[in-house]
């Protein structure tokens, strides 16, 4: 039960070049290259001939050519070329998803073609602000569902139990932390602030804390799977908490924005792309290095648990399973996604 | 189809210390840990908030605390701690299988709670006679059901062809075996003697023997899954048969006693628990060595069978299979497991 | 749905010596071995006592001996021994599979035993021609059905494509050639010409050929599994293509036959058996290395093609592929086929 009627992120732009690259995406398999001209094109990734993978083949000037007996199909999906054939036999084509390149991400439509909006693809500007947001990114394969990876990131809890060594900091200071949670139309955002907390690992390696700090996390889940965060700290005193928004310094410490955009590959396994931009020391390159490896470090760790969960799940379905107070947020995304998917089934 | 109302060897009683131990009992989940006062525990290995297995989480001196969100539960399976949440949820608990820590083992109960009789779990007092019976112990994991390894314990007729080179012999010695078996209340018993006959290597590795032997296998089932041996041999002429019944000096030659417990993991695999105590050079810590490692490879060699097997019966069941004169006690020890299924389905 | 009733090879009459082989078959579990006077028989790998595989056994004078409790069967299935028994209970026997060897190969029949006729086992008489056909040979697995390697046999138009730097040359070359299929009582026949051609780099590898070459492919498929060809080229000039067929010198160039038998070993694998005898520089052993190694190249990639097609396939089934020119040959072994299929279902 996959939302279709979606833009999904298929790949990193700089993941597509000259040879195709096989991805399985709602449990179908997509063969993504780029034309001559640069363009970036999704096909089915199996020749109308004999089935075959196309991204066993090759690129070649007008599209793509099977490796088995030589079809090449167009970036739409039509076969031009039967090795050995005047004519092109009728139904020779492969189905085509329609792609949208930008800031960096390459976003695919998995359903009805005639609902693909380009404009309902999501910006994120940051990407190519490359002077005061550097960034790095990669893609992680989790084999967990890839709304376990949603539930992670909606509950920060976790931060302080899994992360105790990079990000996280100590399970007292989320324990403290005031929190916001506002439903949006296309989703939930949440805000936490730790006033006067103690900086976690990372933070300190990145900037040097020598004392405490006024914190901040805003996170805002766009359904059906990115979610995008803004998060910093500032040396105690600095920041504000005013009518629950933080209102205080936001430069002089550390501050980084994460992408994270969550593919389905199968029902119980998923892609996660992911961008960490660094909004300090931004003419260093080691910083951006630096926080990259902090945050790839922190996913890892992620991974680890939520296949360990899935696993689990797997077998003994969520039946009984308990809701608790810091699950707010987490359900509020939950119902944001099972409107679309009953919007879709309508 | 397992039966539940068995206590089954969940772990060596030093394979649980001050880290969770994750083992599949039964098809189930399981977490083991001892408690601040030493006590095991042993709790379903699912976390009742989102599912993760709790064994992924560390001792805390409440109990056991989950790795994802930091609930806490005690030995009992009680939540006894959410973060940063004042009230417990109702139903916020996960399962506790009754355990009894004995002779170096720990037994679980998995079936029904108020079934679990303590007085009911096997005594092995060889374990703390460590001057008479010093032993090691090991733990493997065998692909193949519990009742293929019990099946194997039951025909000995298999050390002349599977342990030739350890402590089987050879066959025509195992052919022509005096053998007696008598059904038990809670499983069957049977002793072979091989008087005047060859020792196999293991034995004469062990003590040293420069002629023939006269030479035991006592072996007593308990069902649904432990199986009780005293082994051993003395110079010919020594041992004495006397009305079906070993009658003869046991001392001044090679004696050991091995227990094998079996607990399934799932339908078609199983945990083999076994220690081996040796009788003879008793303060010779390399004589308890020497027989651990021939008795070790000797094991290897009956799960390199038995997976075969059960690869075997899983493509094509028991259909056509026939019986041999070996199988008495083994018909003997499936009837005792049938009883308790039978009893267990009432 | 396979076709029972027809001879497979089950293994080069070399692999079968002193110890069992065991090979899948038609998705039934087999061993292979000789006898004390060297015939080679074949039997159900499961001895009828406790269903372990006989393979794990040894060959004994009588047959082949169980590994595990020791029961011995003669190459008709048939157990004459069960160890400290004096009778044999009844039923105790396993099947056995009539055997040919003939011509190198060890032909099996899996069907109805009644039906084996060994008269039409395929003959390869090349294989006992080492003077003028010197060979070596090969058995591959692959993760495919064996009609995907039929298939593939039966449209060289891949040779470009996939071959290239083997035996296949440009894909011009295989756009251009001549071509006539002709279907037989057995299946189909099928010939390739192409006069004036570039040689691949294989032929120029073995024979050194200086400019253009006559080159010829002649194919024959016997549903259904085999596929016999005789391949070569010879200088520009020298081959003549004469009302549909090849009229001029095979000698003196580059000549190769190969033997393609396909054995099932489940719906979606098989075993690909092969050699390749040399019809040039016959007295050279190094050149008989040489084109096995070619070849063996050259299949080790359909091997890859044919995998990742059978992975697409198993999801996507055949649905929506549509069928090109070249495909006339294949088209004909599949109806081939489809009548065998027809025919034993009657």
């Amino acid at each position: 039960m996959f939302i279709r009627n979606a833009w999904y992120i298929a790949a990193w732009g700089d993941e597509v070049g000259d040879r195709p690259l096989a991805r399985r995406i709602l449990d179908r398999p997509v063969v993504l290259f780029r034309d001559q001209r640069g363009a970036a094109a999704a096909l089915e990734d199996r020749c109308c001939h004999r089935g075959t993978p196309l991204a066993l083949g090759q690129i070649v000037p007008q599209g793509i050519q099977c490796g088995y007996h030589g079809l090449v199909f167009d970036p739409t999906g039509k076969c031009v070329l039967v090795p050995g054939n005047h004519n092109i036999p009728r139904g020779a084509f492969v189905r085509k998803y329609p792609l949208m390149e930008k800031d960096d991400l390459i976003w695919i439509w998995m359903g009805d073609p005639q609902c693909a909006e380009p404009a309902s693809v999501l910006s994120y500007p940051y990407h190519n602000d490359r002077a005061n947001w550097p960034h790095r990114h990669a893609v992680y394969h989790i084999r967990g569902g890839y709304m376990l990876v949603i539930d992670n990131l909606m509950d920060l809890s976790h931060l302080g139990y899994v992360h105790g060594g990079t990000v996280g900091g100590t399970p007292a200071t989320h324990i403290e932390a005031s929190m916001r949670t506002l439903g949006t139309a296309t989703g939930v955002r949440f805000d936490r602030w730790m006033i006067d907390s103690t900086p976690p690992p990372t933070y300190v390696r990145a900037v040097g804390f020598k004392g405490r700090v006024d914190r901040w996390q805003e996170t805002e889940f766009f359904a059906p799977s990115t979610v995008l965060q803004w998060i910093g700290a500032v040396d105690v005193g600095t920041g504000v908490l005013r009518d629950w928004k933080y209102d205080g310094v936001r430069e002089g410490g550390f501050s980084f924005r994460l992408l994270h955009g969550l593919t389905p590959e199968t029902g119980t396994s998923c892609h996660y792309f992911w961008s960490a931009a660094n909004g300090y020391r931004q003419n260093q390159p080691e910083a951006t290095e630096l926080l990259f490896e902090e945050v790839g470090k922190t996913f890892e760790q992620d991974k680890h648990v939520i296949e360990a969960q899935q696993t689990r799940l797997l077998e003994t379905s969520e039946e009984g399973l308990v809701d608790i107070h810091g699950d707010g947020a987490r359900l509020h995304a939950r119902r944001a996604v099972d409107r679309m998917l009953a919007e879709e089934s309508r």
